[in-house]
């Protein structure tokens, strides 16, 4: 019973993203869905991430939390769209769905915008079997987390197009193996590129935002 | 229709955490739900926790992971019962249900058992809506996930009995505002006691020892 009603959940969520899909495509919007294990500073990311590009492109951000606006706070100061998700008011889901992403994008002006970042609820499970109709998914591991992530939640690392591994100023401070970290990550997803920063430096962007402003301007040219 | 069948699963669950709690009572023995983000330093903790309380008290363990047997392999060490409970062998769960908890108990010698450490999976979502018939729910954030963590996640920190506050030798790295964290716990959970450790240098561990020794004691009494 359970699982019956799990598959009609999924089924119907992958209809909506199929729905988000080609109204991403049709205006020419890059979607990232976001996602990352609690406190592995997405936000802090995004922040960087809206700092750099905003003056290039047009920027919105869905953000979704079980409670608190705080994120969609945090990044008030852009002046960009922001919508905020709390799950905590309809039953306290861990994870976003399509539909509800369709609703959000609804609110926006979609003709005067090149990218949505979603930043999905920290959670390194449930997210990942929500398909969002996004472009590309980007896990957000930080090293902080330790090097067996990978492995023990290979559906997140095993369905994401990007890692980032975050917290790298950090990197003195641990015992942390980063060869350990990629022999984990490739077996689950031997191709997956890996872009190594800090959000709180600013170590290591360049190479990230090259591949983030790659992308939208390869979806505008309708590629 | 969803909501139903979560009503049912929650109900059933209930069920069987009380008879978890009815055996445990039984025999004597304290359990403890252990929780936490991904990464947060759970089997660390109980890497201290059992080494310092081993000589005393006959510990067993139940690990729970969406996939590998990594934590149970580095706790083997200290020869105790471990049990590792796999969920991606049967619908990868993002947490661990009471009556999956009463078989695993039903695998260990009861009558020669003090405590049973379960350690949750890294998810600060769904275990807090599935009681398991512990008698202390402890949830260990890590400093480097941030302060906003209680407000953000509000029944793992209003359901849980005790905060350990992790990682704290990495606080002269971090931006950290130990007060904000206060602040944002106490307004969700305003009396629970938070003790502050590094488990990997071992600060701070002699009150978390004897907070644990404390409550085996006074089950072992009877009260």
């Amino acid at each position: 019973m359970e699982i019956k009603i799990l598959k009609d959940i999924l089924e119907s969520n992958k209809n909506a993203a199929n729905e988000v899909k080609a109204l991403l495509k049709e205006k020419k919007i890059y979607m990232i869905d976001m996602m990352s294990s609690p406190g592995s500073g997405k936000t802090t990311l995004n922040d960087r991430i809206i700092g750099a590009l905003k003056s290039r492109y047009r920027i919105a951000v869905i953000e979704g939390d079980i409670k608190t606006t705080k994120d969609s706070e945090r990044l008030a100061k852009h002046n960009i769209p922001i919508f905020q998700i709390e799950t905590d008011r309809f039953g306290g889901d861990c994870h976003l769905e399509s539909s509800w992403v369709k609703k959000c994008l609804e609110q926006f002006d979609l003709d005067n915008l090149d990218l949505v970042i979603v930043e999905n609820i920290g959670n390194l499970v449930c997210p990942a079997e929500f398909q969002l109709g996004d472009d590309e998914r980007i896990v957000v591991l930080s090293v902080t987390e330790g090097e067996d992530k990978p492995a023990k939640y290979p559906l997140m690392f095993n369905t994401s197009d990007t890692m980032v591994l975050n917290k790298i100023d950090l990197l003195p401070h641990l015992d942390y193996d980063i060869n350990e970290l990629m022999d984990n990550l490739k077996k689950v997803n031997p191709n997956i590129p890996v872009i190594q920063v800090s959000a709180r430096t600013g170590e290591g962007m360049d190479p990230l935002l090259k591949h983030i402003s790659g992308n939208i301007d390869k979806k505008k040219r309708g590629a």
